[in-house]
């Protein structure tokens, strides 16, 4: 159930000090110990980027890596040249640590935006993390633990399948949006892929999990998702199976950062079928996902399945309001753009809610997941400066 | 102060039952009595449009209209044929009563989505509000407080210049976005204007004022904007002074939109300057006015220009981080993408603030108005279903 899951891979979790307050531990530390060190990396479409992401997508292009170092307490973002010295500084900490180049050395951070990282402390932290390796599924939680921001709980996957494992871990728990979001993503596997095989695995799993998850519409400067393979089961992997498993761990990674986004009441899946295509499905049930009106009625319970029509019809997919129907928690209520009985049959007093929206005009079909709208988000957003 | 302050114009509210709740009027009547009656019409882009405004549009294309009946208690959306039906009907008994075509008579509604509306109430409505029609401030007020759901206050403005004046009131709390939203405003004017130049100076007004305000991204089914004009000045308006006006009193009425929005504690302006072009300018301005971080931010008083710089990167408009500064309430906070000392040097204690953030990158400009999002806006639309 964790990055270590995998043969192949230590990790560890420690203090350093980067967070003001507390207690938790801030530096997490994950290696590849071969005998591959092939790697994949995803990032944030955000035209303004963090430090650590100009960094990884720099080191990613020889898709080859030996460690990832992350850290809690600080995005670096908006830190200017300075703060892309940090990260240099740190990656080439690791390296030397570790006795590789800093080359192979990808950096995530995570935390408040604009300010510089106290570096003396991470730099300590990193020595710490060194130290602390170990295989084994607790140090693997350690890992997972220490880059946690506002989420109340680690989340953790590991599948094995056809001679190999795929595991990793996820952290976020706000501004989540289509490409990601403050979503720091370490996978790991034992398998022997190449890198075009990790690449594509990598690109078709996130653009099916983690793309399809949007709590709050906002998007990260400094989402990453990596993806990292020792060979060390000694299995080659075929490309479909592998892809499959990567998709499997990276879905149940996105379904824990679904249950744990900041002020979540409820947990809620929109679907859209009979798009003309499967992009418009996608645009309609983002537009759906996002939309505070509807996000407030869930909240509330209340199965307003007006909101849901009216969202629908003024997303930029094509809708045709003769053949709009909406089913929540499958009861229809909403056909060709009317009522159908009334919308209390449908009991939204439980913690998962579904909005089905039929178009009725062709095959395309998404799914997005996303959460309500309620006032623990509002009181979270408003206090915690992030 | 209201649509019968141009002359040529009676209005009436009455209380005729639709609101299931309370004493408060729930129809409003306004009359143009000429001797012109030019009109033109502004509607919501929602592909799933209102009965209400699917007949209006069919009106608006003789550009002719008597009269404008409006009622709140009921979106008369995502009603079917039947609620076409209503709408017609409630079309021809304003014109019997009026002696008029039922082409000649514009219908508005608002509230829930999905359900129809009582007729019988409506259309006694309707008789007891032809019976109240009257001219001067108290009726245009009257009129203008028939249609407001969780608006606090209504909404009205006048301007008299060049011997001609323009009047008009609006009723709007939330659900408002790009093209305008659960918004319906009445513009009267007693200025000789042809159709081509109402509607010309309708459409320019409405896409620098409404267009413009945006609280919370979401888009009406029912939003209407009409322009009648009755020539009873006898003095014939210049085009570009016409337009001037309109949009002066159409700005008006968009800031009292905003000041009274649903759980508004901040009005909050965000300028975008130095885009490529302003429609870049008006792209990036709506994604930061519409991010959830940033308007929870903001409810908090806390100058987080990180938020911003990121929202703003992860809009459409072209953004580089070199040249990227964002001022808040007047204090440079972020310059190149990198803080500039302290952001709590901004003060957003009071209810204004101002977001300004310059790209640098040509002399594309835009303002988008929106609030803070509040505990007071989960509150209303968690619990009010409209």
């Amino acid at each position: 159930m964790s990055v270590t899951a995998p043969q192949g891979f230590r990790a560890s979790g420690v203090r350093a000090g980067i967070r003001a307050h507390g207690e938790r531990p801030d530096v997490a530390l994950v290696v590849n110990d071969g005998p591959q060190q092939v790697a994949a990396g995803v990032f944030t479409r955000n035209q303004v980027k963090a430090a650590p992401v100009l960094w990884s997508q720099q080191v990613l292009v020889e898709q080859n890596l030996r460690a990832v170092v992350l850290n809690a307490g600080g995005a670096n973002a908006c830190t200017g040249p300075d703060g892309f010295g940090d990260t240099h500084r740190t990656a080439e900490k690791v390296a030397d640590v570790l006795g590789c180049g800093a080359i192979e050395v990808a950096v995530c951070s995570t935390g408040l935006i604009g300010e510089r990282l106290p570096l003396d402390h991470l730099l300590k932290g990193v020595e710490a993390a060194a130290g602390d390796l170990a295989d084994g599924e607790d140090a693997g939680t350690r890992a997972a633990t220490a880059v946690l921001t506002t989420d109340t709980v680690d989340k953790q996957s590991a599948v094995s399948r056809h001679g190999w494992t795929v595991g990793g871990f996820a952290k976020g728990a706000g501004m989540m949006a289509p490409s990601l979001a403050t979503m720091l993503v370490v996978v790991t596997t034992d398998a022997v892929v190449d890198a075009t095989i990790a690449d594509a695995a990598l690109r078709a799993a996130t653009a099916q999990t983690f793309d399809r998850l949007d709590i709050d519409g906002s998007m990260s400067t400094n989402d990453t998702v990596l993806l990292l393979a020792s060979g060390a089961s000694g299995v080659e992997a075929d490309a479909d199976a592998f892809t499959e498993v990567v998709t499997e761990v990276c879905a149940e990674l996105a379904q824990g950062l679904q249950a744990d986004a900041e002020g979540v009441t409820k947990r809620i899946a929109v679907t859209v079928t009979g798009a003309r295509d499967d992009h418009d499905a996608l645009v309609a049930a983002r537009t759906v996902a996002r939309d505070s009106l509807v996000k407030t009625a869930l909240f509330g319970s209340d199965p307003n399945w007006g909101r849901i029509a009216a969202s629908v019809g003024a997303s930029e997919a094509t809708v045709e309001p003769e053949t709009l129907s909406v089913t929540v928690n499958g009861v229809l209520l909403c056909e060709a753009a009317a009522a159908v009985g009334d919308r209390h049959r449908a009991d939204l007093s439980g913690p998962e809610i579904t909005v089905e929206v039929g178009l009725g005009l062709g095959d395309g079909r998404a799914t997005v997941l996303t959460t309500d709208l309620s006032h623990a988000y509002v009181e979270e957003n408003s206090a915690y400066s992030s």
